[in-house]
């Protein structure tokens, strides 16, 4: 290694981390502030043990550049020492040769496992779990067990959890460390077991999933096994509670009308930033074009009672908002597992009411709106206003219930189709009850002006 | 204890529970899906030790129906037995007098322990946080401290954090299990400190810092302190995960435009789902009648040039969507910390050149279907038509640009005033931007129409 990396490495520190037996966190905050290139250095002059943990911490989002950064040698050194899933994470963000070039460097062994873990979407299961855990044979004895705990604390993500293995290495129980340490120290391990078989998941199950296996076993670790029920790896809880924030941002993102962004905002290129919004609302703005073809339909309407005009954007909102609330509500209610796919005729049965009720009262206001400014002399409706103000009335129910449905149903649709219901965004229901709002809102106009404004 | 209740019970255990050696988590499906009086009495014929694990499961929701149905002295053990968090939040969903009553049975001790943590709003971490954790002396030895583990195993909530607290009892130290099992036997656990002071939260602090806090120091849980140091109760992952995904549900539902819902989407009454949408519904919905207003003042423009009102929904939608965009954005980046209050301005410097770029990318879209309708004879916007297109062009970059603007500062001025980020919702932005974009829509047709149609 040069002489001239290791010298900006003790500037840098001495400038930038002078703080008094700094926390893993307080480094990482500081380190993912910095250039790379002196982030880079500084990682070299810290104590190994704690520069490690600085590049373990998903927190810092800098390491891909950091590590970048880094001669070669030093740079696989490390992933060689970062747990398996969070080095499999930082090499799935590097550039394809880099990526190889690191992992050509790292011993066979560990190279075998980080290709293995890379081989994981990132959203299952495998793309998420470690493979740093303990497992043992079921006669190990609870004091032999203890011992060995002892000699690989340091090297295992947790050892809270043990899990024990028949003679072909497939998972027969798990044993957590609070029975352990209370346990007469002469049994053997497998007699701790509640006697039920133990709380797995597999590679591809979707990392939503797995959040709910280990919130509704109150677990700290969950296995990962294959269709032998060999343990390929552990999930655990501070992983699940990274995913499922990532999940989250994601689902918000998607809800706002855009595709996921995986940086923090103020890091986002601009040029990708307008990518991933463009795509969405280009989209948009193309299917609510057939707002101006329905509109153009009308024209004839239009030209005659353009007092109908005033009201469209309050009557086309109103679908909007109503069928965003829907979505919002079923979203998460699909999420939770609260509703499945076959409650879908339950979910109409509260909405058709719900939606109609909505809608009444929307319409009463609406109504009320057009008396008021005609009794009061705000504005003139001409002599028909009360056969308007029906319009509105009506039109708002049927567009409210509409929206409702609509925006309740989206969800169930796309999660038929195989989507993420989450992809149902607010943007996509109000274009979709756009369109038919309008189209709603004239018919019922031509119903009930027909013969005096129409 | 009546015999008939009893009776009752084992008719259920036999018709509904007659799994093997059910695990807790099935044992919770089941009695959350049976009739409140039949889940009651099963529970009082269950092992005690499996009934108290099953009501203090937080995915048990039918835990407060369930009390109610149990005769008064049995419900008040089953209290006095639940983790103290757990019994806190359960009693919390209780009807007042029959709260009062249960507490008046409970012995002084733990009345007084959940009185205090009633005291404390659900979203902080007094609300979420347990009084069960392990404090020790700072002279205790290793070896002490693992018997007094294994005598207390079964009662504290986590035993993976050991908290040592000096001679006035306030806290000096955190010690993880795993440093504990691996330690000299001898030594005092002060020893095994990390040397700077333990990670702390406050009961006041809400629940989502809390959870940042644990993420960002990868802990199994985190103390809550008084401002002497004392320690109050400890909050554990589990809890944190529980909580972030309620946050994480009344933040969809937020920006979905209603009120945060606090049961399973089918189980919410059909009047309180009317009164938590219509609320939101009503108050956009007024706000929204602005455009009616808005539209009245146009109204002479209207009447001259009808062909504009063609494409009010198509512009007033993309204001609405890019602002929607903006917004999901900056709420997930304020709650996670990647932006700050005073980081508005650099907010300022990314959403005006992103608005102006993807306004121009919808205008030039805009103006080129109106070209492509009228050259292809799809529809005739009259002779007018190139300065129609370029009115629709310049008032979709002035809108969008102004979306994107209002959409991302509306979460930080609602941050400014005091108020969650998250309750921005996609309807309110929508309704923000409705208004002005109906306004700069009418001003720049005024501009480049004046003259010719206007």
């Amino acid at each position: 290694m040069q002489n001239d990396i290791l010298m900006r490495g003790r500037a840098v520190l001495a400038r930038d981390l002078n703080a008094d037996n700094p926390s893993t966190a307080l480094l990482v905050e500081r380190l993912a502030a910095l250039e790379p290139g002196d982030a880079a250095a500084a990682l070299l002059v810290l104590p190994r043990r704690r520069a490690v943990a600085v590049l373990d911490r998903p927190e810092f989002e800098t390491a891909p550049d950091v590590l970048t950064a880094l001669p070669r040698q030093e740079a696989a050194a490390f992933l060689a020492d970062m747990s398996a899933d969070r080095a499999t994470d930082v090499l799935g963000l590097l550039d394809g040769p880099l990526r190889n070039e690191l992992l050509a460097r790292i011993e066979p062994r560990a190279r075998a496992t980080l290709k293995q873990l890379l081989a994981y979407p990132t959203d299952t299961a495998g793309g998420i779990m470690t493979t740093e855990f303990v497992a043992l044979p079921e006669a190990t004895t609870v004091a032999a067990a203890l011992a060995h705990l002892r000699t690989v604390e340091q090297s295992r993500e947790t050892i809270y959890a043990i899990y024990v293995v028949d003679s072909d290495q497939r998972l027969t129980a798990a044993i957590t460390l609070r029975r352990l340490i209370s346990a007469d120290p002469s049994a053997a391990i497998i007699t701790l077991s509640a006697g039920r078989p133990p709380v797995v998941v597999h590679s591809d199950t979707d990392r939503e999933t797995v959040a709910s296996a280990i919130r509704r076993h109150d677990l700290l670790a969950v296995p990962v096994v294959d269709a032998a029920g060999h343990v390929l790896g552990i999930v655990t809880v501070d992983d699940v509670l990274d995913a499922i924030i990532a999940e989250t941002t994601e689902d918000v993102q998607k809800f706002g009308g855009l595709e996921a962004f995986h940086a923090p905002y103020l890091q986002i290129g601009f040029l990708s930033m307008i990518q991933k919004r463009a795509g969405w609302l280009c989209a948009l703005f193309l299917s609510e074009m057939l707002t101006a073809s329905a509109m153009q339909h009308f024209e004839a309407e239009l030209e005659r009672a353009i007092v109908l005009t005033l009201f469209i954007p309050l009557i086309m909102s109103s679908g909007g908002n109503s069928g965003s609330q829907a979505t919002s509500l079923l979203i998460r209610a699909l999420a939770l597992g609260q509703v499945r796919l076959r409650d879908w005729w339950r979910v109409v049965f509260r909405e058709l009411p719900a939606g109609l009720t909505l809608g009444i009262i929307l319409g009463t206001i609406g109504m009320a709106r057009i008396g008021i400014w005609q009794g009061l002399g705000l504005y003139d409706y001409g002599p028909y206003w009360m056969l308007i103000a029906a319009t509105v009335g009506a039109g708002l129910v049927g567009i409210v219930t509409f929206g409702s449905m609509a925006g309740a149903m989206l969800p169930f649709i796309l999660q038929r189709l195989g989507f993420d219901p989450a992809s149902a965004s607010a943007p996509f229901v109000a274009t979709l009850v756009d369109v038919t709002g309008l189209i709603i809102y004239f018919s019922v106009a031509t119903v009930i002006l027909s013969g005096t404004l129409l």
